[in-house]
């Protein structure tokens, strides 16, 4: 299990090579037997589990329930709604039979031909249509309106190019799917949960997202409107972290879905979903970490505080345990999660590169010295400086430097984020400041075309129409035609 | 969603259309469009995450972490262990195809012929395959071991006969996969989580469970020997519950993972697997329940108790909200979860019939002569006994009740076990006792044949050798060779 620290690319030399590197160093996924699909090993997951767990909650909160639907979807589905066939129909995994049997040469199984589907099965991609064609069984009046329900659930999408986290063929998500009576009430819904996702990232991943609306070209397959975060990578890539889609009465007409009103009259019901993924923890890992390794949020840490003795011989680590216990005792009880690392057989300081390499925000060595002084040192991982404190009331000051550590990396993602965001005026202005990396904002004539030719030239696109900010009026930097406010462009993963 | 309860048919008309009405009119689940495959309603998804709460909260205080595995298992690596092939890559989902495309007639969409995969991929059985194969790179010596890692997942049989939650082509479990570097300390491992397993059963579920040894024709395909608990339902039929398998060195073996021991020679790893599924929901619910609906556990109900107001006007309901309040606060500080039911639209009558359907345990009904009175009347749901209560003091008695409630839905299955479990001698009253039901003890030699041919003649199964009790060896019923000790035979699920 020997961690090589020294294998791990440098940002400046290779942020791609990077940021695989550590995926893999830092035991948080692995490629799998299976093409682009990723193994996410228990660190990997202990993140992601942390993640569902603050969601979820926060899903609650606001009113949904969890509920569980089938993971293949019939074909003919897929091509009810018109925009959404075009959208995820096509790259998608194919169940065509339901049986194996012995080959008769001997060679292991073969696929039975006289076991196929009358019609193929699709593995979700994501499950606007099986949702809502159970939908339609459970609304008949607007009494059984609201319906508010996310799911937890694995989906597939056959990419051709993957990485790790930021695009597999399958990808753990949830994905919420609701049904209103009125148009008001979904859109209320739909920014509801954006602003959900906005909470989220900003609170527990010390990641700072722009809200914003998707131009036509970026909208999900089957919306009327998408709503989506964006965030800023150390490379100056835009990353799309969660969006929340208003679906009008799309999927209700796709798969006849009525209610009656107030006024006994059946009305299409209106709908919203919205998702996050795995994706969240590359947009974690890529925000934060460092040419050391992870640098982990401590809301989402797994592990918060490791404390490593430094001893000579096994009296010197009685004493020294008898002097931690006491700390980790306290800890505990204020809800920090900590290990005390006395395993012979690794040397302390392969277990400092190991955990800086994990992300684990706060390491305390103590030694024999340390106990005579009654101090112990103190690493945070963010900043990786190392300072000698009093073991007295050791344990208030780590549950306050968690917290400074979590609001001084949001503050430091923030910062790069203002710092890499432009405006320019002219599209050369545009095409020199776009190579840079960043968020540049421009005015745009709103059209398809413009935003097409844009991305053509410059490989950047439309990452948002930003909800807050300077809202001023102007001509598009290509066309000169009227803008009604400058949008958000990026290149992006 | 009007629930008409004296559409629920009784037990004692028919037992299996009772448990079929029960799971869609409590909103447990229901059919998907989907062959075989169910959609769990959020009510019945809420109770299965409170199981999943509980389950994974025991996992990890006996060391184990989660971690995610692929979906899809290469064809090649079903056929890998021979006993395995066997047992599970017969009847699976196969994935032939990885794209669609639009259908030139121009109906709908089409599998692309183009886009076949070289391997087919087939949807986990369960996932001992693709789990061993990742293995094999995560173990190099002795050091790397023990590997303790669960899996939530869905899996996917294709099953000729399904029932909601019984048996379902696609379901929810956990699997847990763990290597070890001896016999004994996986043997252990096995052991172990059969003990989580029935202490889950007992402490949460209040289903009483006999823990045993499976015999050869019922192991896992693939292990070495299989542990199990059996629970008995109300119709005196078994239900296995959970299975827990040392797998020796099977798995190992097939996919070549060795390690490194302490005298640095290579040696196969040693495994087990074991996991439970959404098949509990089945248990629960044919335990407990009776012909007015539910009757959950206190440890398991998503609402332990709903509070219905008895009011004429909205000055009574002000009133009885008054004096309601503060008891809501009093129960959700004892972590209890409380509904205040006070909406218009249903009468108390039509709230009482459907707190009893989804069998939340307590039902408190408060009007205003109660108000007078400074009394309460109470329902406890597994008897349906009503009584009278000062509201001074409710809170505390309402949290004793539950541990009563618990306690005594628990008492009563197990009483029902003991009367529905006899020892018969011979094989003549066996078959006349088996048709009445429950779990027969008796005599068996130990031989795949005996217990085929008792099979074929009465519908009973081995559902296990017993691992405690009487081990008296005596003579087998049918050949009258010797016998090691009885065994529990029973129709089964």
């Amino acid at each position: 299990m020997a961690k090589e620290l020294k294998d791990l690319t440098k940002r400046a030399d290779d942020y791609s090579q990077w940021y695989n590197d550590l995926v893999i160093k830092a035991d948080l996924a692995e490629q799998s037997a299976v093409r682009g699909c990723m193994v996410i090993k228990p660190y990997g997951y202990a993140i992601w589990e942390k993640m569902q767990r603050e969601l979820d909650r926060m899903f609650k909160e606001t009113g949904h329930q969890n509920a569980y639907f089938p993971l293949l979807i019939p074909k003919s589905f897929l091509s009810r709604e018109a925009e959404h066939v075009e959208g995820f129909a096509k790259e998608c995994a194919v169940v065509t039979h339901h049986r194996l049997k012995n080959d008769p040469n001997g060679n292991g199984v073969i696929v039975d031909p006289d076991a196929r589907l009358e019609e193929e099965l699709i593995i979700r991609p994501t499950s606007e249509t099986i949702i809502w064609n159970t939908y339609r069984n459970w609304i008949n009046s607007y009494r059984d309106l609201p319906i508010l329900v996310n799911q937890w659930a694995n989906v597939m999408r056959w990419e051709m190019r993957t990485r790790m986290f930021l695009r597999t063929a399958e990808f753990l998500w949830q994905e919420g799917h609701t049904a209103h009576a009125t148009s008001e009430e979904a859109m209320e819904e739909a920014v509801r949960m954006l602003n959900v996702y906005a909470d989220f990232a900003e609170k527990y991943m010390a990641v700072p997202v722009v809200k914003g609306v998707k131009s036509a070209n970026e909208r999900f397959a089957g919306a009327i409107e998408t709503f989506t975060i964006e965030a800023m990578m150390q490379d100056g890539k835009a990353l799309q972290s969660g969006t929340s889609h208003f679906l009008g009465q799309n999927f209700a007409k796709a798969f006849d879905v009525t209610f009656m009103n107030k006024e006994n009259k059946p009305e299409y019901v209106w709908a919203t979903s919205w998702g996050v993924s795995t994706r969240l923890m590359g947009a974690l890992i890529m925000t934060h970490s460092d040419d050391n390794g992870l640098v982990l949020p401590p809301n989402l840490a797994p592990l918060q505080v490791v404390i490593v003795p430094i001893y000579k011989n096994s009296e010197q680590l009685a004493e020294i345990s008898k002097h931690v216990e006491p700390i980790i005792d306290e800890l505990k009880k204020m809800g920090i999660s900590v290990k005390y690392d006395d395993a012979e057989n690794r040397r302390p300081g392969f277990k400092f590169a190991d955990y800086e390499l994990k992300g684990v925000p706060v390491r305390l060595a103590i030694g024999a010295r340390d106990i005579e002084n009654g101090t112990v040192e103190l690493m945070r991982r963010d900043t990786l400086e190392k300072s000698v404190h009093p073991l007295e009331g050791i344990a208030q000051y780590i549950s306050e430097l968690l917290a400074d550590i979590q609001n001084n990396i949001y503050q430091k993602a923030l910062r790069r984020r203002e710092e890499m965001t432009r405006t320019v005026e002219t599209y050369d202005e545009f095409k020199e400041e776009i190579g840079k990396g960043g968020f540049i904002l421009a005015h745009w004539d709103g059209t398809p075309e413009t935003e097409e030719l844009i991305k053509q030239e410059t490989k950047a696109t439309i990452r948002c129409i930003p909800l807050e900010g300077d809202k001023t009026p102007g001509k598009c930097m290509v066309t000169g035609k009227p803008s009604a406010q400058r949008v958000i462009f990026a290149r992006n993963y």
